[in-house]
């Protein structure tokens, strides 16, 4: 099964492709969709983003998406900025017909490094270690791939307790 | 000239279409896109909206689109989520080429009723005075039948702005 992981941003949108067999994780790719004011109004950026995000669908075919649910706290008009460019990382898998989950970033700090308040450095880390050979293209890609084995890991768990039921029923 | 104004939410998204011919506007269509918590998770209903608005632009064709610039104050989770029905109400004239205006509520209120802070029912009140005989489908298409009211004439101003910089120059 292939996971797509994103972190949603206006500017630094970043993804993360990974392939799940059983417990083995292995990195497919990861990168970052860019918007910046010079590429014109809201609304052409939001474009941008969308566009570039269904290459990215387009071109690795993932089986599942999950989107971090984040928001700043720093003040209303950068809530509304992110809710804007999540609004495309939802709509995006859920256009080539995903389920997509969402979790709060200390659910994937929690899977991923293992305790809910780990640093930037710490998620990157794991992340390396359980992607072996892995080049990141940058935090946003880093985060994006932490919700994508994040998500592996659900899906397992979820997995598993279905076989178990199906043993016992 | 035909405009679309759209007044985003995520359980109401109200849009209205009118057209213009000099000073004279008609009431072409308005309607409201819904979404709820039963139809799916937020990727689901983020779907939803998006195929109901792209609905509306394949059938009225607007040549113009503006969408209200407004964010809830209450809470960053209500924040967040008007930001992601605003983003969807941003790409999807983006994706028909459109240029999408966007207004403050209180420019959207100036133009329409003449004061910035005019109550609901003055709103309503205007807009049923200026396109005669509309049936309006709700309050927030109320809304957006204004937002595409004061887009209209914003694009007159910046019309005849051109005109006499055109006949001066």
């Amino acid at each position: 099964m292939r996971v797509i992981g994103i972190d949603p941003g206006l500017r630094n949108l970043g993804w993360g492709v990974i392939d799940v067999a059983g417990s083995r994780l292995t990195h497919v790719a990861n990168g970052i969709c860019h918007s910046n004011g010079d590429d014109g109004d809201l609304a052409t950026r939001l474009l941008s983003l969308h566009l570039q995000l269904t290459a990215v669908l387009q071109t690795h075919a993932p089986d599942a998406a999950a989107v971090e649910h984040t928001f700043v706290n720093k003040d209303a008009v950068a809530t509304l900025k992110l809710g804007q460019a999540r609004g495309i990382a939802l709509l995006v898998p859920a256009q080539f017909g995903l389920a997509v989950g969402e979790y709060a970033p200390n659910a994937v700090k929690k899977t991923v490094v293992g305790v809910g308040h780990a640093a930037k450095v710490q998620i990157d880390h794991m992340v390396r270690l359980q992607l072996p050979g892995v080049v990141i293209a940058g935090p946003d890609a880093a985060d994006a791939l932490a919700i994508a084995i994040c998500h592996a890991h659900h899906l397992q768990s979820a997995g598993r307790l279905q076989a178990a039921l199906r043993a016992t029923g």
